[in-house]
């Protein structure tokens, strides 16, 4: 069927077999073939089996599929990098930039993703004013714009984003996710998204994973844990995906870092490798659902009965946490002694994770549902 | 007996009652103290209930001992930090350095200490003349000099050496060290030592620890594995030393790694920890004996019976490796193609670890007994 028959005719061509290889016909067909030389007592080559296949209508076939489904999930497989956790990947990551990259971070953010910027140099100075780093685009995330941040006016190299987001407890829809991988496209940037506490998402139109929304492939990373969806805090396990597709200044992000896993990161122990197959077994899952079942009937019962009790919560629909505005003008940690002292409960003061959310307070769903009815029960006597 | 009952007497002190203090009497002896003090129904100190013990004698015991011990193993106990293995530790490590710091390493040498500083941009490019990186001090172990590397001329900051040696299984006695610990502390160096193959010592005069030498306390940190002593490659646990002493430029390098490693990393799993545990009981201290009793039996089966083949060998006295010079002038991939077509049998070849281990092989013993006997039968009767 292809040229290749009448070069070995010919005796242009008789090197070597050749299998599952693809040519394209003169009339448009597409043929995957093998082909089998057949040679004489002397090695001439004398003749050719070949096996040919037209995959023509598969191939277009395959580009509808892919239109609809417009979700790789079969090349990601091994885009995906396993871990110890979430925590060390989100403190590694960084490596792979360079030092002059600028960060844009939420504020109020878990502290790992500033901390290890400032740790490798690529931030300013402690800014005792600001009570933050200088060099470090903040993104504010306030009750005034519902605890999500806005594209920043001044372009960053590297965004951090984590929904659902811990301390907050907000979630982001498919749709505002989709304007920070449009931003991030559009400006270049990478985004770091930490998808820590997807199982928690409970409402439809939140994104699971950034990878939903269209284009991400070309400018998100994703961080996931499988200490909240599956209690593994002291097991230690996590993994990242980093699409083939995320490419800067011509350089594979997946290849910058699987050269610092390789060589920085030995595994994840293989009894631990085990527990995370469990995870997706259908006695696992099961296990799972339940589990993330108990905690967030926990939140909600923090949200709805603090709500009641007259303080301001947010937080709990997607996510084990709740963020609490603190009652008369005290601080966080006022707030946290007061707590203390006269309900012996404690939480998280909100200032400890930037300087944005001072003036909250972080409370966790993680616990036995006694204890929290508990703590909720004094909190309400206050 | 001290001057604070004076002092209570004249009322110049009663402020609180004190605790297990120290003085110094003018005779010269040392008295701890417990002292609590009486007060009338005012709360005007009217008495004091003293307690001394004469601690002079036990403190000159406790010296003498010192000197006797030379040994700060108490002190040590809180300088450990635990970690997912010595793969990570020996990477990470280098990421409390500046990148302005020169760094020496011996030639060959495991890579993960060269790689890792070429990935931080702490040398220079690919040499493709030399083999090597550019701004690296190499230091050439060779038959030459017994594969111990000489004190580089010119001064490096850090200095990774690792003995018994991964991949020349050559192992460095006490007072070798010690050249290389008043070097380092004469020349404001540190040392990174990997101590990963010490279970495998079999020698009275090779250190099983660089803090034996005097004066480690000040110049060296210490990497250890349990992968080598207990089997733990795929259970991933580690750990590393570093004393309170070391200081450079007035910074404890101590506090930076406790910052790095409590920053980016979150802990051994539970599961594993406990396993650790097991490593320290009795019954696991016999198994470990055994096991190393077991490999290194391999060890000199591979040595003995290679020498007596007529091949030039090294190692697999103190270490679980034999370094096999390649005959007839073969380069390490050569004779790695031989062993592999005409013996079945694999290793590592030398220049895999650097340019000095062009010409050498590695032959490890972390195989079954009547392997390493079907291994040695067949390169003997190439």
């Amino acid at each position: 069927g292809s040229n290749l028959s009448l070069e070995v005719l010919k005796g242009t061509y008789g090197n070597g077999d050749r299998y599952s290889y693809v040519t394209k016909l003169p009339d448009g067909r597409y043929l995957r073939s093998s082909s089998l030389y057949i040679r004489d007592a002397n090695g001439n080559t004398i003749g050719c089996l070949c096996i040919n296949t037209d995959i023509t209508e598969t191939l277009k076939f395959e580009q509808v599929l892919k239109e609809m489904n417009r979700c790789n999930i079969n090349n990601m497989e091994d885009e995906i990098f396993v871990s110890d956790g979430a925590k060390s990947d989100s403190g590694n990551i960084q490596e792979i930039f360079g030092t002059d990259n600028k960060v844009a971070v939420c504020d109020p953010v878990y502290p790992v993703y500033v901390d290890t910027n400032v740790m490798a140099g690529r931030t300013g100075e402690y800014n005792t004013v600001h009570e933050n780093f200088d060099g470090v685009i903040y993104m504010p995330c306030r009750k005034e714009n519902g605890f999500l941040p806005e594209l920043p006016s001044e372009v960053p190299d590297l965004i951090y984003l984590c929904f659902p987001n811990n301390p907050t407890g907000s979630a982001i829809t498919k749709d505002e996710l989709q304007k920070w991988v449009d931003y991030a496209n559009k400006n270049g940037c990478v985004i770091i998204y930490d998808a820590a506490y997807e199982a928690y998402i409970s409402e439809e139109n939140v994104p699971h994973s950034i990878y939903e929304c269209e284009g991400a492939r070309t400018c998100a990373i994703e961080l996931r844990s499988f200490s909240k969806n599956a209690g593994f805090t002291g097991v230690r396990l996590g993994f990242t995906v980093i699409p083939k597709e995320l490419v800067r200044d011509g350089v594979s992000l997946h290849s910058l870092w699987a050269r610092r896993h390789g060589t920085k990161f030995n595994g994840a122990p293989y009894i631990v490798q085990k527990a995370g197959e469990a995870v997706y077994s259908e006695a696992g899952k099961a296990q799972l659902k339940d589990q993330v079942g108990y905690y967030m009937r926990n939140a909600k019962l923090i949200h709805d009965e603090l709500a009641k009790a007259g303080f301001s919560v947010s937080g709990g629909v997607n996510a084990p946490y709740i963020w609490l505005e603190t009652p008369d003008k005290m601080t966080s940690w006022e707030f946290f002694d007061y707590l203390l002292k006269n309900a012996n409960v404690v939480g998280t003061p909100g200032s400890g994770f930037g300087s944005h959310g001072e003036g909250y307070f972080r409370l966790t769903a993680f616990g036995t549902y006694e204890n929290t009815l508990k703590a909720i029960d004094r909190i309400k006597s206050l």
